[in-house]
């Protein structure tokens, strides 16, 4: 089992995009520019290398993401680190251009799920191929090349249940067809589990099946931990040699989208450090200074977060 | 990976015994006894077997426990489900064994780490094995036959560290030499991750140890969820071929005696059944009933539990 365990982890922090956006619906307000920004800069420091702070999306349908250029105007230059942002259409991915701060980052993203995908950006999956294709012109123009492709909903959907793993592939198939068309190429694709409905046998199942399509893709995850998996999901994957993950510190965020209330966030970055560093894994993340920030966290949105390690003793004394 | 998975997997209920003695923590009468009936009598509907309910430990030392003697004088009778205690010392085998509603387990328990048990109980490995010796004497005075040897702490301390796996074996041998000289035979044996260290490695690695020294002993494991792993464990553990796991409804329980306030509890029972569930594996229970007694728990202490799936839907169209 151990055999093929990678050596080294990439964590994408995705917390403070996804928990802020989850954590202020209804109030856009609570949560305040200048305590976004002060944890983004304390998670600068804790080793992570790519942070994921705002989403340049409609301030009528995400007010909280209204401080979006604000949060980027504010961001410290830190050597070897990068702060990003989602936008979801050409109008966002415009507006992120047009700060300076974060960097751009030429992905595509398609829904497995059109039902989801209509309840949470109100596309069918013809408008969504459509945008993804208004979105690589973009990229072009903008002198930027697709690498990375971004599949929603690949492991099940609380509207349509199982998700066939063909449609997985063939989603996947048509964003590598239009970044090729628009001179990208891609090399990495994230399958997310938006509503956590993942299990490991899944994960492995989906995993196998796009490497047998396209056995040099690096492939990435994107777990919710919705219904308490999500570590377990971590855990089969590095097993299969995944060695990409997006998390989110102190188990922040989740999809406002998902018909769910109740729903967790993501997988907790530090408890997947800490399980890569109890496997012998390197991640180049400090687990004390990510602790720290995932109880800065909590104090930002004044209440426990769904993360277990946060609130215990990481001392050992041997 | 999925050739060792078991068919069918057996769960021991702990939650209700565990958690009510945590919660209960510095105010005893928070929790009502009749409450602590009222969900025993609904988890023996949900087609789990074994509900440990009560401890017949010092009410000064546990004084939310003190009404063991009434919780199982008000505990229903349903066919096929037994209900079950536990007790440290002979005193407490006496009052277990003096009250009607439960069955009496013959079962033995050692610490693996001398600090845990010196904290927990006040007593040295010495102190240990002595009280042992009289609980097995009490336990054949009984008419009884020790089956099942437990240890504590078997994948590590907050105290002192890392367990070495040949303390484990040790403990393990020590509880099989006193349960045959009197007259019983270990035929199970109960692994507690008690302060929440283990890691799906290091359950591979004790697995083994013990399977390499006894391949006859049948395997349970206890784990806590203290960072977050302990799903993951749980599923490392069914790659083994692991088919006996004890866990809190909701996440209920943790140990109140490992020095760690934030110490978060048992791996979730609906979590494990949803895990199983999903990978095809058997475990006779209602998962729906289920989720609706770990909400009931939740009201029952008044606070949200640990569990994500309790407030998640479980709705899959297909």
């Amino acid at each position: 089992m151990p055999a093929a365990l990678p050596s080294f982890v990439q964590l994408i922090e995705v917390g403070p995009r996804e928990g802020f956006q989850f954590e202020g619906m209804g109030d856009p307000d609570r949560i305040a520019t200048h305590r976004k920004v002060e944890l983004a800069t304390a998670l600068a420091q804790t080793g992570l290398r790519t942070i994921q702070v705002v989403s340049f999306v409609s301030p009528k349908a995400v007010p909280q993401m209204a401080d979006a250029e604000a949060v980027c105007a504010a961001l410290p230059h830190v050597e070897g680190v990068e702060f990003t942002g989602i936008y979801l259409n050409d109008a966002g991915l415009a507006r992120a251009l047009a700060v300076s701060g974060i960097a751009i980052k030429a992905e595509l993203l398609l829904s497995a799920s059109e039902a989801f995908a209509l309840r949470n950006q109100r596309r069918t999956f013809a408008d969504e191929l459509a945008m993804q294709r208004t979105m690589a012109d973009a990229y072009r123009d903008a002198g930027m090349t697709i690498d990375t492709a971004n599949i929603m909903a690949a492991f099940g959907s609380n509207m349509e249940g199982d998700i066939p793993v063909a449609t997985v592939l063939e989603k996947i198939g048509a964003l590598i067809d239009i970044a090729g068309e628009a001179g990208g190429a891609v090399t990495h694709v994230n399958l997310a589990d938006t509503m956590g409905w993942a299990n490991p046998a899944l994960v492995q199942r989906v995993v196998d099946a796009v490497r047998s399509a396209w056995p040099n893709l690096r492939i990435g995850l994107h777990l919710h931990d919705t219904r308490g998996l999500a570590i377990a999901n971590v855990h089969a994957a590095l097993q299969l040699g995944v060695d990409r993950f997006d998390t989110g510190l102190g188990g922040l965020g989740g999809c406002p989208f998902a018909g769910n209330r109740g729903a967790a966030g993501n997988v907790a970055t530090e408890e997947v450090v800490f399980l890569c560093r109890e496997l012998g894994i390197e991640t180049g993340v400090d687990l004390d200074a990510l602790v720290a920030c995932a109880q800065l966290a909590a104090d930002i949105v004044g209440h426990p977060l769904p993360g277990k390690l946060l609130t215990a003793s990481l001392h050992r004394p041997n």
